[in-house]
């Protein structure tokens, strides 16, 4: 979710550098002056990122030293003395009444602003000069503010805790002159790295100092930023410099005043108008003005000592902008925020180049050919980051399980007419030919569950009228073409716009389900293929009968003495029986005899643990990620690999039991899966002249299928959120779905749209996110690295991996089965869907906070997610019974369904619930989507929540 | 944890009503003055529960209307407009700006102080009087303000949403008086029965009303609460009635003061204040007060419309109250209070009656003895309460789940010496005897695995030195009983001071390692004794070889032809063989011939699937609790019986399947399970005389491990998080356990000591807590039932239940082993000690923010927690080897290691660490405990932390 003109700010104003003069702007923007919610405060032009840090002076009156025990840039960090390290970064609490002491302190102080010091020495005589103190006591306070001050830097790993003990406190004044020399720990701190070059610093001192009468305030800017020594942690220049000290008072007063000046400093307002200060009003006013917009917490309700961690979205500062501002903008409160973002969806943003009706044959084709041929030299140079080497490496690994598990599952469908070999083959081919042509090169051509489902249906078609299947496929292919073109033709992409999150998730629960389903049903078979031997059931028993002794007596008796089983047959005094094996038993001659023969024990239910463990170890490494052990790096890597790993770990357990469990049937050389087929499809094979016009009607029901398949999945890579610069391409992506179904179907391959979990979980791994400066801040989503290469080396190296064949005839199928259904479970829990069906079972209080809930009376979020249920139980009716091939009409069907809830649901509950069409848009007036209740602004409460900038939430899972 | 003084509060103020004049202590106790911090604002005399209702003017110009649009008690809901339902209880935020409005609108506006009306009416006429307004003016006003409100009654699972609109605009000034009435629907409204008798409301009435030319405010506080007609959602009379009206302002100003104005009115200091307020000064005064200790979070960092949850533990009023008062009180900062309250756990009140040598021969016994002789009938009838019936249900459940476990364990230890039946004999006998008799009748007397494994040690050598075991067992009973009430005699058990956490853990921690490598070393035994043939290995083939024809053959002739085997056979060509399973051939008498006559398959594979499954589901089903789906009383049910749900699953599974695993070998007589052993155990049997005496050393060593074990518990059990009221009886504990060890010794029944795990899940089931009356208000722990009547009935239905052997035969021991390992995993995973073990592998940024990790530095806290895992390896290996059965003296030697790391860490760090013992504590001067650092108040920032109060976390796991 973006504001306005946010696109073109990021793209334009990157690295520029607005003059000083502009600096209102960030304060008090007017209509014009876009609003960036990403680059927060440290890119504002000409705000260096603020590093603060609040150095107290601890021992009085014995041992008097300073001691950094604050710091902050966006969050505060505390030093927690008795460990030595650093709090985690928390938003900072302040009591009012320190703030208030702070005003008065500096109200009576020393305000210098644009201070000439070059040094701390400088720097120091400044503010002793002007105090009025006795010379005594300014040399013995010039002697204390000159004294090193004990820093805790945290190294990789380890702590170094510099003391000041080494410095003789007589000798301080003498060394004070040495030490404005930055010193070597400062400049290995680690923080040092993290600050944006220009970074500038701002010391607090303050502490109780016993000779001081009365307190002693100062707050100084400086004309130049000048490295202070070793005043800070870090060796940056400083630009403020505020010293607070005083006689002893109750309740830590004045390191309370000092953290409430480095909050002050840390905030981007005050920090603006104090850089702007000119006198002592102006910063008072400063003050004044973040006082209005504190928040503020009851006494009684909250611990003030409870640290709050870092919210995922910083409020914006937009929201201190006057509201006339706003109003100018035409973002008129209460709805009009979330209304405006929901416009971006559908609205002004994405239909406006790519959804446009151009009214000529192919005129969105050609334009889209025309829009992306501007990038085309930019999709290749745009890959050149070591992030595209990992996302190749990562989605090759997704690419080929996927390949290995539609294969699998397409070689079981179509009886080997197309198997693991085909797929591979067709994936890369088809893969790579995309991502060279394509509008939107993110995307992944795959198999997928609804092609797969209806190519299920027309090899059962076939098989029982007794069709030739390829041949028949082929004319199929050759329709579905040709409707596909006719599409593109008349520009029907743009219906899209009709695809709300109703269908996208009708259409993603049902495809979830169809491999949850699967999988079962896949171990259910094993289980009946390999069944369980209760005791006293009748299979039970086999042994191996050889020919009688005077059919092929020569045989037996040749057999040497010591082979095991003769011993044994001999042992039991059997002459013509022994108990080999089936198999080792048919290889010597024998007939295996008795109902036993025919079952493999423990193989069912060793099949089920595998499918068990794949699946559990699957979702448990995903869920690595949010764990708190391991570096993230290690975590990431779990769980971007889970799949893969689960997949290993099934093969590992498989090989150690060594049972004999049904396995992946991989092709050997390189050729045809069906024996004696030629890569070439024949045009008609065994079948009549006229089945190739009569495959005209199951292409008809394809190409709504695979129309619907691919552009729901396109609608969905390509939301807004994912800011992607170079646009869609819907036309283009169709025409090339259309010219590789007529390749592949001439050569028996399988048929490729695509893939919407693949294709997410490849923008995912090229996310291009901003460096996080400050601690406890979240990196915030700048957009996709978008370009060609690292599809097309997935697709490549898919290509050479038909070679690892030999390998993969390891991996047992109860692992695929067990990847599917965490696959399946994975795309089904995503949905928006799955939360409100929870609802139904989640008593009303403990529902959580969600926005639709805060809008929409809970009677019509259940209904709307009881119809949907309705919806998603016909279409599961309509699949399993033999009408399942108009189930490409049904899922079209859901768009009329979604149409039809206009009747039952207000435009503000599917605004909500769902989205709106484009009709329900524009019949709604400028201000319409405002609450249907009559008091003003009862909303503005949650209009900030809809404004974070919400980074896409990929889910790596299948569609 | 608990304040000073608070035990005595809270038994002797309950219900008491403390004169009007002591309502001073309620804002600043002097030092004799008890803090309660579990009765918090709606206890306190004199302050009855403050209801408080905003209803907002809404609709203007054209159609006005009250509307309730936001309540509090402790936490803000507010009306979600759209959805219309209450928002989740949250912390109520406000901006600075409103509070600042609101002031001054006050100290403009009218403020009445024991205003006498006696309805909405006079109230109404008393506001509108002084107003000076125009008499229009004045008459409308008087009509807006008694029009009747719209609230938002939320009924169970429905709401009720009364409109005005029913009422005509200008009938409103008659229908009034009829409306003074309470409604039929403020009656039903649910709320009314959360909120405790004496509550008075509080109601805001607030909006923007174009025709005032200036703002109108108005606060009022009635002489005597009167119910205010429909002004508040249920009808409770209101005490306080405020009054913010006046021309549009930008921002929802009037909304925003009036949310201000209910907030500053939940806030028990300013209730308080404003109770006793005589004018206006006294109350801007309060108001002032409140800013003062108002928590402020700053603009940028923080977005004001983020609700945060209700704190699990609301902060101290003691922390408004002057820091002087603490001071008295001998709580000075810093870490005094911590130590203060740790001080409570070993210190001041514990050892005090208990733990103190009297110096008499069985002094603490006799003491024991008459100490709780008082409470002997309160301990009857303290149980007339029906939590203590579902309590009943609940631990008899757990109490025959253990039984079980530990009867196949001790049956398998034991081949038989001992059983199931023993087990239920025992434990129902023991149990009941003790919760007659003991000092702490919570305690659940239960085998326990220190014990276990003792036993099985002691069978193991009499049987390779073949000692008839009952005899041998009876003597080393006799002693361990002489030894135990020797230590009952010299007050042994004063010692328990010394069990600090560190042993805790190590004994806890072990005995789950002991558990879990239990349970899976029986699993593998399992897949030993039933082994998984795998292809070409040489258990392949087993048939049925009946006599040879010269022997037998009358037998096979006469064998009905149509018998499955033998037409089987006859099909094969067979004479004399069949392929009959063994148990069948046996039956018929044949002989089973062949390696695989002795493997069953799938037997192994499916254990263990049971295994899995019900380790799993009683896992997941302990953490259904934290989940938001169904309501939480199932939810509870859930939790409470997830392991013996997790059995039912098991045998349900293993019943489908049919499969013979191996169950639970339970005797279907009432007779030892050993054939031909009597009820009383012969004094010698076989064994030398000399053995009787021999039997004092093996007995020395029990003696320690059952003092460890039981007192450990006992300690565990009585700690003060707990608030027993009703003491501990350490001394006359172990007198019980001694002579019921004796008893079993006698009898041949498994020895019993104090089960951790169970003993804590029935104080879980019998825990008091207080009626959460505020919205989003945690109930707070109060206390235990104490009570000996529900341990009883537990043990009276166990031994009822001997008559259960015929269904308990069903139990698979797949299942029990799986539910053996969770109780392992849930025993470990509940100590502080694992959490410290995770930190060795989490990046230190990831870390939680743990308080000791706050005081004590990493490298210091990972040394400890190295320590502690070198003991526990060291422990695992002596119960490895043969020495393993001085193991009870080694569990003695982990006080040592404990004492012995007083040389490595300083007081300060085990104080965070661990605990401290009795020397460490005396050796730590008053103020000692200070951090070592030299600022002072550095810490003050979780004192406050270390005082909330913890309601005892309960782990029912395994001790």
């Amino acid at each position: 979710m973006k504001l306005p003109g946010q696109e073109e700010f990021e793209t334009s104003s990157a690295g520029e550098n607005v003059p000083a003069g502009e600096l209102d702007n960030v304060l008090g923007p007017g209509p014009d002056v876009p609003l960036d919610t990403d680059s927060r405060d440290m890119v504002v032009p000409n705000n260096p990122m603020l590093f603060i840090q609040l150095n107290e002076l601890v021992g009085w009156p014995q041992a008097l030293e300073w001691r950094e025990t604050g710091r902050w840039v966006l969050f505060e960090e505390k030093l927690e003395v008795g460990a030595g390290r650093w709090s985690a970064p928390h938003v900072p609490t302040l009591a009012l009444a320190s703030l208030q002491k702070l005003r008065s302190l500096l109200a009576e102080g020393l305000i210098l602003l644009d201070c000439p010091a070059q040094s701390l020495l400088e720097l120091v005589e400044q503010v002793i000069r002007v105090e009025s103190l006795s010379p005594e006591l300014k040399e013995q306070l010039q002697a204390l503010l000159l004294q090193r001050p004990q820093h805790n830097i945290q190294m990789r790993g380890t702590k170094l805790c510099w003391d000041s003990c080494f410095v003789e406190s007589t000798d301080i004044r003498k060394d004070s002159h040495d030490e404005d020399a930055p010193l070597k720990e400062q400049h290995r701190n680690p923080l040092r790295q993290k600050l944006p070059p220009g970074a500038e610093a701002a010391v607090v001192l303050a502490g109780e100092l016993g000779f001081l009468a009365r307190p002693l305030g100062a707050f100084i800017r400086l004309q130049n930023p000048v490295v202070l020594g070793p005043l800070t942690e870090v060796p940056i220049p400083s630009r403020f410099f505020c010293l607070l000290l005083g006689p002893p008072m109750p309740g830590r007063a004045y390191h309370e005043m000092g953290r409430a000046m480095a909050v002050l400093l840390s905030d981007l307002q005050f920090q603006g108008s104090v850089r702007q200060a000119s006198n002592l009003q102006d910063l008072l006013a400063a003050l004044d003005a973040f006082l209005q917009k504190v928040t503020v917490l009851p006494p009684g309700r909250w611990d003030p000592t409870a640290r709050i961690p870092p919210p995922k979205c910083l409020p914006f500062q937009h929201k201190r902008l006057s509201s006339q501002v706003w109003e100018v903008r035409g973002i008129s409160g209460l709805r009009g925020a979330p209304a405006e973002d929901r416009h971006h969806h559908r609205g002004p943003h994405m239909p406006n180049p790519e959804l446009q009706r151009t009214g000529w044959l192919f005129g969105g084709l050609v334009q889209d050919v025309r829009r992306k041929a501007l990038w085309y030299s930019s999709d290749f140079l745009d890959a050149l980051h070591p992030q595209c080497l990992s996302a190749v490496l990562y989605i090759y690994l997704a690419t080929i399980t996927n390949a290995i598990t539609f294969g699998g599952l397409l070689g079981d469908a179509t009886e080997g007419a197309q198997g693991v070999l085909e797929s591979f083959l067709g994936t890369a081919v088809t893969g790579a030919a995309f991502c060279l042509m394509a509008g939107q090169p993110l995307t992944i051509l795959s198999s997928t569950g609804p092609v797969l489902v209806f190519e299920r249906l027309l090899f059962t078609f076939c098989r029982d009228y007794h069709l030739d299947y390829l041949p028949f496929r082929l004319w199929v292919g050759i329709w579905v073409a040709t409707f596909c073109l006719v599409l593109v033709a008349t520009e029907a992409s743009v219906l899209v716009r009709y695809f709300t999150r109703f269908t996208e998730e009708g259409f993603c629960a049902l495809i979830s389900l169809i491999f949850i389903y699967d999988a079962l049903g896949k171990m259910l078979s094993l289980a009946r293929a390999y069944p369980i031997q209760r005791p006293g059931s009748p299979a039970y028993g086999c042994f191996c009968q050889y020919p009688g002794p005077g059919e092929n007596v020569s045989q037996w008796t040749r057999t040497k003495p010591n082979d095991r089983d003769d011993i044994l047959s001999m042992d039991l005094g059997l002459v013509n029986a022994s108990l080999l094996p089936p198999p080792e038993c048919t290889q010597k001659g024998g007939y295996p005899r008795g109902p036993g023969c025919h079952t493999v024990p423990d193989i069912a239910l060793f099949s089920l643990l595998l499918f068990l463990t794949s699946f559990f170890f699957a979702t448990a490494l995903k869920h690595v990620k949010n764990s708190r052990l391991f570096p993230s790096m290690v975590r990431k890597v779990f769980s971007d690999f889970s799949s893969v790993l689960a997949i290993l770990l099934g093969c590992v357990l498989d090989a150690f039991l060594g049972l004999a469990t049904p396995k992946l049937l991989v092709p050997t050389e390189f050729k045809p899966t069906l024996p004696g087929r030629s890569w070439l499809v024949s045009p008609f094979g065994a079948n009549s002249w006229w089945l190739s016009v009569a495959a005209a009607l199951p292409a008809l029901l394809l190409s709504i299928l695979i129309f619907m398949d691919q552009q729901i999945t396109a609608v969905i890579l390509n939301r807004t959120e994912y800011k992607l610069q170079k646009g869609a391409g819907f036309h283009l992506d169709l025409f090339c779905v259309a010219v590789l179904i007529l390749l592949t179907s001439v050569l028996g391959l399988p048929w490729y749209v695509s893939a919407t979990v693949i294709s997410l979980a490849h923008m995912d791994s090229l996310r291009r996110e901003s460096r996080a400066y400050a601690p406890g801040e979240a990196p915030s989503f700048l957009g996709i690295r978008e370009q060609r290469l690292t599809g097309l080396m997935v697709f490549i190296l898919t290509g050479t991996s038909i070679f690892l064949a030999p390998v993969l005839k390891f991996i047992p199928m109860p692992v695929l089965y067990g990847i599917f259904l965490y696959m399946g479970v994975a795309a089904l829990s995503s949905i928006q869907f799955m939360k409100r069906v929870k609802l139904l079972l989640m008593p009303a209080k403990h529902q959580p906070d969600l926005l639709f809930l805060r809008h929409v009376p809970l009677s019509r979020v259940h209904l709307f997610t009881a119809i949907q249920l309705a919806c998603l139980g016909l279409l599961w009716i309509i699949k399993s019974t033999p009408a399942a091939i108009i189930f490409p009409i049904m899922l079209l069907g859901l768009v009329g369904v979604r149409k039809a809830l206009e009747w039952v649901f207000s435009p503000q509950e599917l605004l909500w619930l769902d989205e709106l069409m484009p009709e329900e848009e524009r019949s709604i007036p400028e201000k319409g989507l405002e609450p249907d209740h009559s008091f003003n602004g009862s909303d503005s409460e949650d209009s900030q929540l809809m404004y974070q900038p919400k980074a896409p939430e990929i889910n790596i899972s299948v569609n």
